[in-house]
């Protein structure tokens, strides 16, 4: 607390990342990180990068990325919004979209990030609760709010919702911007970028850390009509010209052409999702249907909070959140299949026990 | 322009980055970079940090670069906060420390991003001229003003102040923030982070941009009293938790370590600022004392666009600024010496025409 402090920095309760602890031989199945490395490609493009031109600003519009981004997705390069992780992507778009007279609507249980957002940038929000079955209810939103945001596949829940319940929305409110944060679609769920043919109230926000491995380098992006990329380039011009690095936009770039690395390796989180949804059902977790890279799961007869601590005992860290409604889940993120082995062994002590 | 834009959106001038062609061969004096490489060490540490391991988040703390920043200037690490680059440094300190009840006060002749800052963070600001040698004239600064912000050197002029007056000021004042923003101070000033531990309301911010050749990483970081830190640390963990890369922190660390490259580059850059500085005035221009590492001077009977325009057609790039008082100086990065050559041949090519 200091006398210098703006009056705003009082009000702020920043948001608390899942911990990054510096101890090696942990079993790290908190943050959502993919459990398998970089394309081997995209390494080498960083590497590349990496020499004499750092003493040189990189490409303020980060052009190669947008072009990349916008060949993966058939769309037009203004119709990509690049930043420094899709953290600041959002920041960004708080700003610059959801800023609006009314209120901003987002799920009661969601990305824990957004209100800190809506503190920061001083919006007004109202949540909307998840049905029973901790799914989005897409037709309680409505124009009592200024605009919208959900993520799609739902975390923690890690619940999907179809395409067309999205177009119904969109249609049904074509003066409202409805952001999507997409950050898990790439584990099952279908991209709602198509929309953003038709639908010019649509952004959609996407992130290179969790499908391409590269948590590491923040590299996230939004894909929208261009109109709504002017605006989120407006802001981050106010606020930063150069976002990404010279070795983030290259290795960027190479992530995005190495299609073979992508659809292996998140297939193969896909399968490791399916046998340990299957394999904690059977020791009596109950486990949501999960389009992630993550599993939100409880127990009837134990404590999550408990759980989660016994865990940690075995150098096992998952992800306990006390908030209303879910302080009994765990979320736990698909490790290698060796890990989620060790974590059901793990389980298999401590619910013994 | 868009009906889904929030409101402030309208309202946003953002700034203008100097150009960044993709045109090989040009001599390019027009962004202040430093025209050596990084060091190797931070080549080699960055080339490191692309691994298997960019799967992971970085750490969000940047740990390991405070304490390399604390050893340096003799601090601990809670007075230090780090970012992508000092222009995301200062957007944190415009909103965590620079929005008071009353206008912000800074030079009429300055880094022209404050006032995009304060357009994005709607923060009332006032401008102080600099005095007829384009000094900054602290003894204007006062208590109509809720803060205070100013580059040592001042950009775009290189002028410097002694820290001793911003001692004076500090202790005038010590109910206000007091921003110096040492983006150029390597360059032969004398950095006022020693003045951090006398008085809790003077912040400091640096980059890697320029004194290290590290531009194309986006590295940027405070120095202050732990409470100042404490605020910008809310704002940040607002926005965005890992500005940082993995590379980044890796070669920001041993960019820090290598002092003998910072010494060798700094004085090379310095001495080319002097020969250029004396051949500049020999061809009749009228040349600031610089402490930076690019001069601003202007010509007694040429037009600064014509010149800049000339220069453009013999690919060589300076900047411009169409701003008052100052339309009719041109702003040279130092090159290495064949640029700062090739520069003063175009120049007579020029003026005999």
């Amino acid at each position: 607390m200091s006398q210098f402090w703006s009056p705003i920095v009082h009000q702020l309760t920043p948001y608390v990342p899942g911990e990054q602890p510096r101890i090696d031989k942990l079993i790290k199945l908190n943050t959502n990180e993919n459990p398998y490395p970089p394309s081997p490609n995209a390494l080498v493009a960083m590497r590349d990068a990496v020499g004499e031109r750092l003493r040189l600003y990189p490409d303020p519009e980060a052009t190669a990325l947008k072009e990349a981004i916008a060949r993966r997705y058939h769309i037009q390069p203004n119709q990509v919004f690049t930043g420094n992780g899709s953290d600041e992507v959002l920041a960004h778009v708080f700003v610059a979209l959801l800023r609006q007279d009314k209120p901003l609507l987002f799920p009661d249980i969601t990305y824990s990030f957004y209100p800190s957002y809506c503190r920061l940038y001083q919006i007004d929000w109202r949540t909307v609760p998840l049905n029973e079955h901790f799914e989005i209810d897409l037709d309680a939103y409505d124009e009592s709010g200024g605009a919208i945001i959900f993520p799609n596949p739902n975390a923690p829940t890690g619940r999907l919702l179809p395409v067309l319940a999205i177009e119904q929305l969109l249609r049904r409110l074509p003066h409202r911007v409805v952001v999507v944060d997409e950050a898990y679609i790439d584990f099952g769920g279908k991209s709602a970028v198509s929309l953003t043919r038709d639908h010019d109230n649509l952004l959609v926000v996407q992130t290179l850390s969790k499908s391409r491995s590269l948590a590491g380098l923040r590299v996230g992006f939004a894909v929208g009509h261009p109109a709504l990329i002017e605006g989120l380039e407006r802001v981050k011009n106010s606020f930063n010209s150069y976002p990404l690095d010279r070795a983030a936009i290259a290795g960027a770039v190479a992530a995005f052409e190495d299609d073979n690395w992508f659809q292996e390796t998140r297939r193969r989180v896909m399968d490791s999702r399916a046998s340990l949804s299957k394999a904690l059902a059977q020791r009596g977790f109950e486990v949501l249907p999960s389009a992630a890279n993550f599993v939100f799961a409880r127990h009837p007869a134990r404590d999550a909070a408990e759980l989660a601590q016994a865990l940690r005992d075995k150098a096992i860290l998952v992800r306990h959140f006390k908030l209303p409604r879910i302080d009994q889940f765990l979320r736990i993120s698909i490790g290698t299949e060796a890990e989620c082995e060790a974590l059901l062994r793990a389980l298999d002590g401590i619910l013994k026990a």
